[in-house]
């Protein structure tokens, strides 16, 4: 068990596989406390910005400043440049990523802000991803917003 | 009148002021058609992610890479990183904005990634917002991730 937090977050990405959804999971940690989960949603829901950090945000709840502030965001994929906003947004002083081999997010610009990374490349989050991506390369593009 | 569709996304902050809600507005136009509207929905719907860019995209639905590419984001404040984030992620090339007095978001990160900015700084946009802020500063710190 790599980490008992991204292990939730991989959780999250097999859940969304399941329901035939793009493999990324999140959970939000508040005092080593799980307080959001979320996967993407742009297939379950037909929603072009729940991706799993924004759906686990928004499952989160709302937060004050303080509690951002207390938290660590945990993703299966390396952090998009809404993800990441909503990281800066909010303050969040780390963010734990499952993998950045499938996808590099805005990892420079979260880390040019202080926001401390690590990184852990793991195996089932990369294969998850690259199987995803080989059955169904429309579908992702659609997502990162590539042509 | 300013700008047909700036109108458009005041009217969506001002609904969401008589739903008692953060002024905020936004729209998507696409080919010259409006193709999604959105407004904050922090107090209606209990929501930390929809911002009113970003309920404005989720509204508008999902788009294709080139869809997005011909389209403008027109919104009455001045856009956070996370919103910042969510026009990079999809590759929007211009937005438009009704103010950034009130709230200066993300817009040199925009401009850095070439991104067209406009800005009105409309006097109802300004006034809408000073009003909301001097009545609920807690909640408008909430909202944008502020002590």
């Amino acid at each position: 068990m790599i980490d008992k937090f991204m292990e939730e977050a991989i959780k999250q990405a097999q859940k969304s596989a399941q329901e035939g959804g793009i493999p990324i999971g999140a959970v939000l940690v508040l005092d080593e406390q799980i307080i959001g989960r979320g996967h993407n949603q742009r297939i379950q829901k037909g929603s072009p910005t729940l991706h799993a950090e924004i759906d686990c945000l928004e499952n989160a709840g709302r937060l004050s400043p303080e509690e951002y502030k207390r938290s660590k965001l945990y993703t299966t994929l390396s952090p998009c440049h809404m993800c990441s906003g909503a990281v800066l947004l909010y303050k969040i002083p780390e963010v734990i990523i499952g993998e950045n081999i499938s996808f590099l997010g805005a990892e420079e610009l979260l880390k040019k802000n202080g926001v401390k990374l690590y990184v852990f490349n793991d195996e089932r989050c990369v294969k998850i991803m690259k199987d995803y991506i080989e059955d169904n390369p429309k579908l992702w593009k659609e997502d990162i917003g590539e042509k």
